[in-house]
């Protein structure tokens, strides 16, 4: 069994990241950190946990943290996982980094869009991208892995076939993706309150949002060009669920089963990836609960565009599970260790 | 006082048509059909109307109508309407179309997308396209007016100040539209049902829905030049609302402020249209129950991309209330009568 | 025109009664205060109310509020009422309070429930309970009416006709009642976050809610005897609604025949109250956005129980419009002036 | 492994049985009947389940059960069950049953409740009530397992320790309860269309569901006399989860504390039942997707009333989830086995 901590736990995702640890059969959950609720029960806090696990939340501290786990999920908000990871990095810890800390390969892109600088930026080079299904080869191994987004998991998972096959002919994208509301996150603030948000849909941060440069990172990085993303995030009135639906520009000619031929090729071997047939789109619901990311695609002969949809949920496969997931690629596990649940049905 | 019957009055569009014209101060409510709901109180289907009003539901029949009433808002199917129309209008009877009936001007167009044959095309040279943002001058006495649907009044109001003013250079438009649930329909369907829909996420007829050529023949209209809609719609957990967002082309060097400026200006007269300053976006909530479309829009630089966002409620402004504020103008009322109430606020 | 301020008017009551007072064709909007917003555009904070008023909000204060006022609504927190009411009534104002400071006669019962001294108790023989079918008498010309809470309108309007006639004979009601979560207010806490509310049912205070001393005083005054209410809030994940379920003992005998013609009885000439018949239950969706009580009976020969169930818009007839129902009746008007608006039917 | 078959699996409680078989190390999954969607991939209907099972949905036929699965849960509506039951006893196959045909130990009964004879009232004697907190000795080497109803598990579980001591006096309970729309059943009927049932609340079949017999049936059977059971149940806009607020008379002077201490010993060995201490109330939030029964006591001193709250997941512990508890009672296997998982925290 592989010692785990989960830093930042009592989080959505974190508290996510508990559950799948304490499912894992090969890791075990020694520690799990909330500043603001060190000492209470995480069964008191999340009585859906009552059973599960008797551990009560710790105080986020390096050392304690060092001294007994060998794995380290952050949960944490960015800024606060740069200043963690060197210490624990330095105490032999492996880092499985859920925020947008190490996500970018460039410390300026990072003071850019995130406005502060970076603390720790040489470990930029050797941080991975954990999102396996672009980047397997380097997790095995790995000391700090830092996981993608939510935004950007779907829309990268959505996007790259394009432009790794150059079906894809242009620069910019076109990302409109709509998020359930945890992923605004635990905090109570007048935009998650149940009246605000029931019965509403909202477009936030056009333009700007910073999970943009980490899908221009990614998407450049196959298409061997410069790619843009026009990203426009909704909220929409549900706890969980993520789906981008993604418009690229293809040659004419190019057909919805061509597209669908090509996305099937680069996906048939990835466990937690379904191509759905021709004209049958992914819903949130389909993938609610578990690590699964399910995409659609269609071809608009009209106006020679791809419309490439995936749906995630935004504390599994945007989030908790994916960590997972890299955790067991970097330990050598099958990566469906530990994530090979039914999806919720209803 | 003008009398009014509501055709097809148990729908949801049918029956908030027929609580705008109870609440008008210039119309009056004598005739309400439905087909299935023939012989019930409308309070007794509706409870939401015990006290507003005593009219049972009539059978729907041509005769009948045009005995009482003056004036008829269609909330028929498609394919019923034309039927109906013809032998309304030589009774008389002016017609506010509700439908898709009458909107194509080409009738083949229509027989393309809704795979029928046009059973009235001589009336669509004659149907006013009711939209009075963009078609105010030829609603005054018009005899039948063909009402945009929902998703086009949305993206159109988005999209036509930039292509009014030659802002949007291309000619394609991604949009990327979302719609509550009563925008599918009083019928129970598995696709409508509770547990479908709650929490979940679902984007349906990519590039194949029925409102496509309606939207490319407003904005056509408007560019002098083609103008192709690569549109997607979204069904979202809630009742009512819809929004869509719209991608534009535009040159380099075209700003945010330039865009609120051109849309304040183009709408700066409108009494049913807020177009919000720089940063805000407008959400389904702020409309919710009314007729007004609230439209937000901004400028990616780094894409020269204009993203315009318009929400309506889809049974307001993009259904039942914008028919009655064709009819005010086809009957030289002020626009707003009966229908300057103020928004629900929660 | 009556000229009105609206006091605490950036909560949900608040804002509602706002929206009622600019709806009315005798009351104007002279002032909308709040503390926290003071200086906003109240359309700014309330994006729907686009058009339906240009004040800002402003700071509460009981000179400016005298000054320009005849009439003031209090949306405040309890406490704050009892502070402000004395100098509004004392400088000529009439009091409409939305709070629970002048709603129990007996301040020492304030004082037991509450947890706090009564500030005012004078006040409280003057002060008339704000519930017009219970009421009515006393309303015309009153100067401090002291509106009922959300779930003592809805429980007190189920049980009282059983209650006043003497068939219920016991003396305890069991009141099980269900509220949308507009009813916990605008602050954003843990308990109103649309993640934690979302799909969850919830009861809480289970026999401690302040509200259950308002139900007693009401009941007790009408059976000539001592009424005990078991009362349980629970919170439902909707926006607005709220339905009591309330069970009463009865003589073997009583018949669900008899219950309706009963509550028709008693109900027959109130504009606002619908009593359904036989078999028909109400639901929160009737009544939604309206002033509206909607009834229904049924007695189960089995136990001998009597079943009133009464659904009301919380923010409704258990708030805001029954602010303006009780003004209505103070002024002379008819209570139904600027109420008689078709419910939400979607 | 045993060979296990799900009749009516395309249901919302067959497919979840159909999930927690999957899940389950020593149950297999060899058949999942559906009449309306034989022949049909299981993840073609519910997409969320690709992965999990590449099963067909197979025609329900009693011959082909038994000569593939050695155990039948039977997800069937009532009437169907008691006629496939005996074919499947016969044949040597063992049945788990969540329809209501064989929970009532008196024919009669059921033909009074259900309007309909009994086909199979012999088995009525040997069939085992399938609640394991009060049935548990009865349950091994089962071959007629009867699973309670929802509602009924709620209830009983929140009521009979109170009967079973004798704290609870009275002969009648009232239960008020609230169910979310998948209870209601997978069909698309106006009650279940997402406009219908979203934003509103309603009490249905009040004082006449054909659980409450089933409830007394259970109490009396604890408490040595007849207990009637004024059962109230109503829908609530959610997707899952259920939860009964139970209200029964206790002697004068019975404390909260006492009825903590109360239920916690009679429920302290159990694995899925967990009493929280004086103050807390259960969530339906906090059983969601799991087996677990969630339950708050509180003492209401003043009327002398224990209301007692139990939640539970309508489709977990009130159905599917219950009925692989009581299989692995009938078969020997610790009851938790395949169940131990921790509950969705999101």
């Amino acid at each position: 069994m592989v010692d785990v901590a989960v830093i930042g736990a009592a989080g959505y995702a974190g508290i996510e990241a508990v559950r799948w640890v304490l499912a894992h059969p090969r890791l075990s959950l020694v520690m799990a950190t909330s500043g603001a609720d060190a000492g209470r029960r995480i069964s008191s806090v999340y009585p859906a946990l009552a059973g599960a696990t008797d551990l009560a939340f710790a105080d986020p501290n390096a050392e304690a943290i060092a001294s007994s786990a060998t794995v380290a999920i952050l949960a944490v908000p960015h800024t606060a996982a740069m200043d963690l990871a060197p210490q624990l990095l330095d105490a032999g810890v492996t880092v499985i980094d859920l925020s947008a800390d190490f996500r970018l390969t460039d410390a300026s892109v990072y003071e850019e869009w995130y406005g502060v600088e970076h603390s720790a930026p040489d470990l930029l080079v050797d941080a991975v991208y954990g999102l396996p299904e672009l980047n397997r080869s380097r997790l095995a191994g790995a000391r700090l892995v830092a996981c993608p987004g939510c935004y950007p998991t779907a829309t990268i998972l959505a996007a790259f076939p394009a432009f790794e096959s150059g079906v894809a002919i242009g620069t910019r994208v076109v990302a409109d993706a709509k998020s359930g509301v945890s992923g605004a996150g635990r905090s109570a603030i007048p935009g998650t309150h149940f009246v605000t948000v029931n019965e509403s849909l909202l477009p936030y941060k056009v333009g700007s949002h910073r999970h943009t440069p980490e899908m221009e990172q990614a998407l450049t990085g196959v298409a061997g060009h410069d790619v843009s993303v026009m990203f426009t995030p909704h909220l929409v009135p549900m706890s969980r669920g993520l789906l981008s639906t993604v418009y690229m520009d293809v040659e004419e000619g190019f057909t919805t089963a061509e597209a669908v031929e090509l996305y099937r090729g680069r996906y048939h071997a990835e466990p937690f990836v379904t191509v759905h047939e021709a004209g049958v789109m992914p819903s949130t619901a389909e993938v609610r609960g578990g690590n699964r990311a399910a995409i659609g695609v269609h071809v608009d002969e009209r106006t020679n565009t791809l419309v490439a949809v995936c749906a995630i949920d935004n504390l599994g496969k945007g989030s908790a599970s994916q960590g997972i997931q890299c955790l067991n690629a970097v330990l050598g596990f099958p990566e469906t260790e530990g994530l090979d649940v039914a999806g919720q049905v209803v």
